[in-house]
C-alpha cells in the first residue's frame, strides 16, 4: 500500500513543478473559482507533465459532499432498463456526477443498499421502475438526500418523479383502435401494483369508456406470462400489453394457435430493440429513454442545488410506432 | 451545504453515545480489528440509535486505497453484457467494493474515462468485451493498478484476463456437426479483430480440419449483420455464428426465404435469454457468466492484495444446449 501511495501525484506536486501556490493548483481545477490565465496555463502544464489527477475523494471530504449518485434498479437484463441506462449514465457524467448502481433484484444489495449509499455521501438517488421499494425514498429524503422516481409513483414531500405520459400513450391506442374498428379489446398487465401496469390500466379506462375490455394481469410479467395471457383474452380483437416484453410473449402465444400470422393483433408500449425483430414486427407506444434520463438528472440536479422545493412531477411525451402486428 | 453537512452523523457522537473512546468506534467497522465483545456491542446499539454510517470516503483519504473498481464496459443494451452485469456487480459486493461503470460506446465518457477513475482511486479495473481500446489497460498497469479483462485478449505484463472457454466451446459445436452428417459449416462472425470472433474461428479452425467451412465477417455485429451474413451463406448446411445476436438475425433473413422452416441450421454463442424464444429455441454454447464474473472478481481480488505477479489466464467452461435451431 505505501509503495502504492507513493504513485499518485499530489497538489503540492504540481504547485512546486508550476513554480505557482498549492491554492492556484485548487482554483485552477475547481469549476468556477478565479485565476489568472498566465498561472492556469502553468498549473495546466505542470499537471500534464506529472499525469496529476483531481482528487475527487479529497474534495468531498473538504466540501462534506460528493458527486456520487446512487442508481437503485431492478436488474440490468430488462430491455428497457438496459436501454434506459445509457442516456442516464451520460447525462450524469454531462453533469459531472459518477453513478453507483444498486441492483434491488438482488437481495444482498438491497438490504444493505440505504446504508451503503449513505456511506459515499451520495448527492442524490435515482429509483426506476421495477422492484426497489419506496420505503428506500422516504430514508433518503429523512437524511436531505434528493430522490427522483423514473416510471414510478410516490406520495413523498420533496420527491420529484418523472414517467412516461402514460395518458397520450394509451389514447393513442385507444384511437388507433378506433381508427381500426376494434371494439373489444384486451390489456395485459403485471401485477396492479406495478405503477407502470395499473397508471397505463387507469389510463386506458378513462379514454376509452366506448371499448368493451377485458383484463389479465400477471405477477412478475416478462415473456412468458404474456405468452400464457394471450391465449386467455384471445377472442379480442387485440391484445394492449402494459410492456413490450409481454406483448411479443404474447405474439408467439397466438403464434401457437394461428401459425404464422397471429390474430388478435397486439400493441405493446416501451419500443424495446426486439420489438422490431422480425417475428414480431411490433406496433408499440415509443417511450423516450433519453427524455427520461434528461429530465430526471435534471430534476436532481436542481434538487441539489435546493432541497427545499415541492415535490416536481414531469411527464415525458411518448410516440405511436407502427408496424405489422396490430 | 453546511445545513446538510450536519445531517452526517460522526464517529465521535457514536463514542459519545456508547460510553467508549472514538477508537473503539474505528475499529469495531474495521474488518479484522480487535474490539472486546461488550464495546463491540455498545458500538452498534449506538451506530443503530444515531443511524451512524461508516464514512468510507474518510476512510479512502487515510488508506490511501479505496473500494472503488471501474468497470469498463461497451454499451449496457447488448443482452449478453447485460447478463454479465448482474453477477458482477453482485461479486464485486460480496467483497465489499462498489462499481464505477464506465460506458466505452460512449465518447463523451471513454475519453475522460482514464482521469476520472483515478481521480476516485480505484482499486482495480475490469474492462469486458466489446469497445474499449487495450491502451487503457496499459494506462492503469503503469501505474500499478490492477487490471482483469474479461473475453479480451492482451500481451500486457501483469495483466489477468479470465475468458470463456473458445476451444472447448467450437469442439463440442464441431463434435456436434459431425454427428449431424454435416460437412460443410458457415461461420459468421463479427470483424476479425473483434476478440471472440477471433478466437472462436481460430478455435473451429484448429478442431474442425475435416470441415469445409465457408466465413463472412460483419463489422459491428448484432441481429442485422446475422440476417445478412446468413443470405450470403445459406448454402451451408449449417451456419455456426460467433455471437447469438448473429445467430438470432441469421435465423429471421433464412426464414425470409424458407418459411416458418428456415435451412440451414443455426447455432450461436452466449445463451442470451432471448435465444431460448419461440421463433428461434436457438442451438447453442451457453457462457457461465456467473463463473466468468466469479473468477474475473477472484483475479483481481488478489491482485489487489498483491500487484506483482504474472499474467494468469483462467478458461471457464461452457456448455452445449441443443434446441431446435440445429
Amino acid at each position: 500500500m505505501s509503495e502504492k501511495k507513493k504513485n499518485w501525484v499530489n497538489a503540492e506536486d504540481v504547485a512546486r513543478l508550476a513554480g505557482v501556490s498549492r491554492s492556484a493548483v485548487s482554483r485552477t481545477f475547481t469549476p468556477g473559482a478565479s485565476v489568472a490565465e498566465k498561472t492556469r496555463k502553468k498549473v495546466l502544464a505542470a499537471a500534464e507533465t506529472l499525469g496529476y489527477q483531481v482528487n475527487i475523494i479529497a474534495r468531498t471530504m473538504i466540501t462534506g459532499s460528493s458527486n456520487f449518485i446512487g442508481i437503485v434498479t431492478a436488474g440490468f437484463d430488462n430491455p428497457f432498463r438496459s436501454k434506459l441506462l445509457s442516456p442516464l449514465v451520460h447525462q450524469l457524467a454531462l453533469h459531472g456526477f459518477m453513478p453507483l448502481l444498486m441492483n434491488a433484484d438482488d437481495p444482498e444489495q438491497l438490504a444493505p443498499s440505504l446504508k451503503q449509499l449513505l456511506s459515499y455521501h451520495v448527492a442524490g438517488v435515482i429509483i426506476t421502475s421495477g422492484a426497489p421499494p419506496l420505503s428506500l425514498a422516504e430514508e433518503y429524503l429523512e437524511r436531505k438526500i434528493p430522490v427522483t422516481l423514473i416510471n414510478r409513483d410516490a406520495d413523498l414531500a420533496g420527491c420529484d418523479r418523472v414517467a412516461s405520459d402514460n395518458a397520450q400513450g394509451m389514447q393513442l391506442m385507444a384511437d388507433y383502435c378506433r381508427q381500426r374498428g376494434w371494439k373489444h379489446v384486451g390489456f395485459i398487465g403485471e401485477e396492479r401494483r406495478n405503477f407502470s401496469t395499473e397508471d397505463r390500466y387507469q389510463a386506458l379506462l378513462a379514454c376509452a369508456p366506448d371499448l368493451t375490455i377485458a383484463t389479465r394481469f400477471i405477477p412478475g410479467g416478462g415473456y412468458a406470462a404474456g405468452k400464457a395471457a394471450a391465449l386467455e383474452l384471445r377472442s379480442s380483437q387485440v391484445l394492449l400489453c402494459a410492456t413490450d416484453m409481454l406483448a411479443l410473449g404474447a405474439i408467439d402465444g397466438l403464434r401457437t394457435l394461428n401459425g404464422d400470422n397471429p390474430r388478435p393483433a397486439v400493441m405493446g408500449f416501451d419500443d424495446i430493440p426486439q420489438a422490431d425483430w422480425d417475428p414480431y414486427h411490433l406496433t408499440t407506444i415509443q417511450q423516450d429513454t433519453e427524455g427520461l434520463a434528461q429530465q430526471a438528472v435534471d430534476l436532481l440536479m436542481t434538487r441539489i442545488a435546493q432541497f427545499d422545493l415541492p415535490s416536481r412531477h414531469r411527464a415525458v411525451p411518448v410516440k405511436l410506432i407502427i408496424r405489422q402486428s396490430a
